[in-house]
């Protein structure tokens, strides 16, 4: 053992005492006659002291001649400080050094380590080792540790068991694209890497196993959006002779305790809000509920009046924006040019002022009274003060507009306090959307998910309102998980491939092992899965999953780090029985 | 929630209760006028009966008709058994069942689903879902849950931080084969699966983060000798600023408090062995010391008395069979075939029964006499009524065979116990081996592995002697974890790629972010990789891992459930610019 000590733990109780630490070389304060080195290791930053009177000369100028991160061991006594540094639990002493031993030499970091660094970030992936060095990221990588250590205690205590399923399993064009392996022992034949465990956890509770979970690596080749990973770590879970409501509690009961053992914050029953209410709503399936502008339809009101704007559209839709009612011309209109903006789409928006006094002052004062704006106001829940902001056009998309516009007035009002947790379940979700590309319909969550009993009549009339045994959970605007009652009988889960355009040979040849399976005494069952990467950041109060994940890649899929993915040799190929085709 | 309680928990405290159960029919006994069904769960079996006097006739009939493996949900009272059943938790009662929902229906399962079953490797691997409905298998699963869990607790109590380290990472053509996964957005490039987090954890440690574990799937692609499969499990840890002796007492104390936990075994310290007296005293690099048989060198008492098989062989060794001086004929010649096996490929093995009374009876007679053979006697610690066994030929090749006569004998005579647990450390590991294959050393345990400082100077005379950092620990005959104190220098680490036949070039392009990490301040480090699938399978009392494992592949690398791997789409070849080369 290098140390007796970390550099994390001492303090005046260690006083006069000789220790041994080692770490590296944060900050070297040289002045002449004293030398001061911060020493750093995972646990913290202890301060070393040489001075010329009572440390060897030879010391001495060796810890001047330390750089930054370097690697050192030292011997010394603790001593008190003078000047006492209270932020840190060290703050109190420092080391009187005797004995020096430098461990590595370092060349100058390309960025400093320091928690506010002066690297970029593509700098800093490719010294990933270095900018874990920095507290920030070191921190939250500790901090997913004892989440992911949380869960499991939590589940394994309610009895789920954690059972690995396989990494090389069989590809599937359902869902998004499958990164493959090619098998060498099987020529021209391809292992896939899981999207999820899926399948397998649905054979587990045909095997009996009750209750499952397991922290795992699913993979999805799909062009990355900002903030996703091609490789991504799930919370999966499924639940034998349960129902939905079994399910929710369960989960809702994980999380409380998440938020209670890593955050100290107490939350009381969550909310269920049904797929259309979060809809009509929100205009969103993930609503951020720690904020209010609930959205009120104003069609009948607003119709008829001879504005032009609003007449004849499917749906008048608007939001009060609390303490607003005195924003400039200049703020409304980059409110304009915020919903104007390519990636929302709106043709514009309407604004009524609903002053402090009580009268109201609109872009549309020509076409509404007072009393009309009044009964807006109302309908809106506004209060004296807010701001009105109404927008109006083809239902769904209008929704989706003012959506945008709330999440942006709440980030611009402060609404978004990362201290402040407001799950809700979101349930009823649509078994199918309809997929433009493919002139098809997509099972929303996955094919394996239940309809609605009373909803299975309307697959031959309405495909689109038949509701599914499917929920998500939400927390704070994200969708941190969903999962699903399954299908557990052959007949239902061939209805539904038929549905989604599958040949029987196809289901057959794609999830025979399934359906076989189902054949066989397979018992009602459901899960969820959590996305751990996203579950972390948002306990942690950060909006970027990268900076939880030790080792991310980049929006091309690339580890800068030790560039991969790379070309491998002709050898590694012909084995593989494969050839490049560019 | 479809039950009130599970099948395992109901006993004489539930009586007169009303519950509700829901399980799997494993067995039904119809006498006519009364119908006994036993209804399992993963939590065990609760006997449900239904009588013509107190059951709906209805429910009778259709109780009669169930068929095994049939999903049910029942509700009935608990009453007390007349014939209790001592060998099961619930035997004391049973549920008089009043209504009954059958869940779902089965097809006769293609082998029965009970403790001892009739189905075969390949029939079961099939259907591995009705596989691991029977009580052994699920067992196995549960118990390697609970070891996982048991090593995590331990490990973060210790303050290892699990983090997650990347599954798609880069080739590197030393070591075993990659599993190579093509990259659709990096065109012609692949990525590979980890053979294990080496370089990530290595360089985790140069991050600062001191103490890493991870249970993490790793990969080779290689022929899958017997009981080895192409994905598997490591407890994979790495610590830093500390040497060897901490390293072996870190996870000697989780070996000690996984006996202590999982099997309320208590196990003094690990006897701690160079490899060179290993290989000496049991011709084995992994000894079972359950049991004794230790080798003795014979080579100056046997040569030179005219027997033409030792004189002039390279070592002559032997070893004391306990209690065999009985041993007939046929049974000595049995063992002449064992050894003559083309596995084993010995030319022949010398007896020498030491009897009862004193005497030595040996099929050397001729050229030894009996004071000879007391020496020999007493060179290998053998007693009266042992049978002691020889060899003689090239040392290596000669010990091995001798070592697997040692594990033949000890399964003979029931000495390999799988009750007693007998660990060990072996340590001082050659640093580097010669492949015949392609006529260069190869790293024994790995390139990251730093040699012994005081035998660097040999790498230039006599590589083979020059040893490592490097350990291993055994439990019962078997490598269950191994590791190193890794070079963490690039100049010595750049050395090594030397010796292993690297040019500068490859090693840099392959290896040049590792030892780029090495020059910014990278600390002393090491850590090791216990085998999870053999630990668990150790601990469990079994020899093969394949039971231990939810869903394993067979030997020609195939999912047979899954019927995996499979052809894919020409779409997605075209995708990944690929084309087949059969």
């Amino acid at each position: 053992m290098y140390r007796t000590h970390t550099c994390g733990e001492l303090s005046l109780a260690n006083k006069s005492q000789v220790v041994t630490l080692a770490g590296w070389v944060q900050k070297v304060r040289d002045k002449g006659f004293m030398v001061w080195v911060d020493l750093r290791d995972r646990y913290g930053i202890t301060q070393l002291i040489f001075d010329a009177e009572r440390t060897d000369v030879k010391i001495l100028e060796q810890a001047k001649a330390l750089g930054r991160e370097f690697v050192i061991q030292i011997e010394g006594e603790v001593i008190e400080r003078e000047a006492k540094n209270d932020n840190i639990r060290t703050g109190a002493v420092e080391v009187l050094v005797k004995k020096l031993t430098i461990l590595n030499s370092s060349k100058t970091p390309p960025f400093t380590i320091e928690n506010k660094t002066d690297g970029g970030e593509e700098l800093r992936m490719k010294y990933r080792y270095l900018d874990i060095r920095r507290k920030p990221v070191r921190d939250n990588l500790i901090f997913r540790h004892k989440v992911a250590q949380a869960v499991r205690s939590y589940l394994s205590d309610e009895g789920f068991i954690e059972i690995e399923t396989p990494y090389l399993i069989k590809s599937t064009p359902e869902g998004a694209r499958d990164f493959v392996v090619p098998s060498r022992m099987n020529e021209g034949q391809f292992y896939a890497l899981p999207q999820s465990p899926q399948t397998f956890k649905q054979l587990l509770m045909v095997a009996g196993m009750d209750k499952y979970f397991q922290l795992v690596k699913c993979f999805r080749d799909e062009d990355l959006r900002a903030d996703r990973q091609p490789e991504f770590t799930q919370i999966d879970c499924e639940m034998t002779f349960i129902d939905q409501e079994d399910i929710l509690n369960t989960f809702e009961g994980l999380t409380k305790h998440l938020l209670k053992v890593i955050k100290n914050v107490d939350v009381t029953d969550f909310p269920r809000m049904t797929y259309a209410e979060a809809m009509k709503t929100y205009g969103n399936d993930k609503p951020d509920i720690r904020f209010g502008m609930k959205f009120g339809e104003l069609t009948d009101l607003a119709q008829g009046k001879d504005f032009p704007v609003f007449d004849g559209q499917e749906l008048v839709v608007g939001m009060a924006a609390p303490g607003c009612s005195d924003y400039s011309r200049k703020q409304t209109d980059a409110l304009i040019d915020f919903v104007k903006r390519s990636q929302i789409g709106a043709k514009g928006l309407i604004f009524a002022k609903y002053n402090a006094d009580g009268s109201f002052k609109s872009s549309v004062d020509k076409f509404y009274t007072q009393e009309d704006l009044q009964a807006w106001a109302e309908r809106l829940n506004a209060n004296k003060g807010d701001l009105i902001l109404v927008m109006a056009g083809e239902a769904d998309k209008t929704r989706g507009q003012l959506s945008a516009l709330r999440m942006h007035m709440a980030e611009t009002l402060g609404l978004r306090n990362p201290d402040v947790f407001a799950p809700l379940w979101v349930v009823d979700f649509p078994l199918l959307e309809w997929d433009e590309d493919s002139n098809r319909f997509h099972a929303m969550h996955h094919p394996f998910t239940s309809p609605k009993p009373e909803d299975i009549e309307l697959l031959k009339t309405n495909p689109k309102a038949v509701r599914a045994n499917a929920y998500d959970m939400v927390l704070n605007g994200n969708e941190i998980g969903g999962g699903s009652i399954r299908i557990h009988d052959k007949a239902t889960q061939k209805m539904m491939f038929d549905y989604l355009g599958f040949t029987p040979e196809q289901a057959e040849d794609q999830f025979g092992f399934l359906m076989n399976a189902f054949e066989y005494g397979a018992p009602p069952h459901g899960g969820l899965a959590f996305g751990l990467d996203r579950l972390v950041a948002i306990l942690g109060g950060q909006e970027s999953i990268r900076d939880f994940i030790a080792f991310p890649k980049n929006n091309s899929g690339r580890d800068v780090m030790i560039d991969a993915p790379s070309k491998i040799d002709d050898a590694q190929l012909k084995e593989l029985r494969l050839k490049l085709d560019l």
